[in-house]
């Protein structure tokens, strides 16, 4: 099996025998100015006949195109289908969003194994989510499903369609840097911000926002878990208990809400999943 | 097929042959103080051998018991399951929540007929809405998927575990009846608010409200269809166009936003919907 992950900073691609979350061997690389070309590229170096191939990327796909994934430089637009069967042929190819696709990773291998309902959180540069109901991730009509950075938070505020990610402006390792670089007058990192008094007020405030949208979110889909995943979970301690706190409060019948298995290689993970899925 | 819904205030009981949203003989009935003796007794004078049973009601149904069903008198905890086989025997017997089966007849005959991904909002007395995936309605860990009236709508307010449901005191026939008597120092129902120029206030931050919960509803699920039923729709006009227009500039992918096909006898159809897909 062969696994891609093309992410806004990083490439990661690996390959894997059995059913399994282990990487037999793996390559990371930066971006850059042409990620497909460098992912395609590289990914020929590990594995020339793959299986299968999962594919997991920034975005949507709808209708044989990437959209909604400004992150990566050519990405929105790009006919990401068949430019994969161009390079692989007849070899079976699934391609899904990175969040999903980490989500899928968790159902097959992770903490969402067995679970029929459930939110699986994703907490990064940007916020996303991933819905599961009957065991399966919830694509939505236009792959968009679980899209929360693009949710309200404050009535009539700034949204898509004013160019505006309401909640990602908010809460995400990204908008973290944006403000806690404004409020001290100097560029300072998420886990930075975590770790300093100063930023404590950010902090608290963006997972005092993000706490309400995740109990709102529990209370329409009633899950059986909340799994959070995603680079920000290095803070963990300081992530999980105040979001537990409000959807025990909000929530009627309040899911249990828990770290995920995968953190750094969830995406690479997700498409191996996705590969697997496919055989 | 037998068709009974209880809900809050009536009951309705109806029989249907064919495949169909006609009801070929209907009772109504007050709820009163034995709802589930008065629905019975009067279900045995239309039809006493049914192919099989639909039963639809307020609350959800979790292990085997009613809960969350405050407005019909004896129903939280109540073992409806247990009661229905007592009466019908080997006769199949469907219970399911009111506003879920509503959508399920909706799923079946109405306005979601061939959606795969959709929201089905019901603006009745209550504040409740159907999530549907994969041309399923969902229902939830616990049952209680789509029970929006337990959003927060601020952050901070009372909720569940204040013995509050905060959306549907903000948004729904009860809230604006209870609202609107306090504003005009006399009793007045939700239907004459939306006449009366002194409601206007009101009943435009009622629906700004509501228009949030459900955009942000359909950013999270991503769905094809909004569809809007119960008896607020008797308001239809001044309800949809806020609805759309604020669907419209939060999600990425607006989805249409529509009446239901079906308003009044939305729940006894959604019950006979359950009957038909049990044959």
């Amino acid at each position: 099996m062969l696994g891609i992950d093309v992410g806004g900073t990083k490439i990661a691609i690996g390959v894997s025998g059995t059913d399994g979350p282990e990487i037999a061997a793996k390559v990371r690389l930066e971006t850059g100015e042409n990620p497909l070309a460098t992912a395609l590229h590289a990914a020929r170096g590990l594995d020339r006949a793959p299986a299968a191939v999962g594919f997991s990327t920034t975005g949507v796909l709808h209708e044989g195109r990437v959209l909604l994934a400004p992150n990566v430089p050519g990405w929105n637009g790009l006919e990401l289908p068949r430019l994969l069967r161009e390079e692989y042929g007849t070899i079976p190819v699934a391609i899904g969003n990175d969040v999903k696709a980490a989500a899928a990773a968790e159902l097959r291998w992770g903490a969402l194994h067995g679970v029929s309902t459930a939110v699986y959180l994703n907490l990064g540069t940007g916020l996303a989510a991933a819905l599961v109901v009957g065991g399966q991730v919830v694509d939505g009509a236009h792959g968009a499903a679980g899209e929360i950075g693009y949710l309200l938070a404050e009535p009539g505020e700034p949204a898509f369609a004013d160019g505006h990610a309401p909640l990602e402006e908010r809460v995400s390792g990204r908008a973290l840097v944006a403000h806690g670089s404004a409020l001290l007058g100097r560029t300072v990192t998420a886990g930075a911000l975590f770790g300093l008094p100063e930023g404590a007020v950010l902090v608290d405030e963006a997972l005092r926002t993000l706490a309400i949208a995740v109990a709102n979110l529990c209370v329409a889909l009633d899950p059986e878990v909340v799994v959070v995943g995603g680079g920000m979970m290095a803070e963990a301690a300081r992530i999980l208990p105040p979001l537990a706190r409000e959807v025990r409060r909000v929530v009627p019948f309040p899911p249990e809400v828990r770290a995920a298995r995968f953190t750094d290689d969830a995406p690479l993970l997700g498409a191996l999943a996705l590969a697997h899925a496919l055989t």
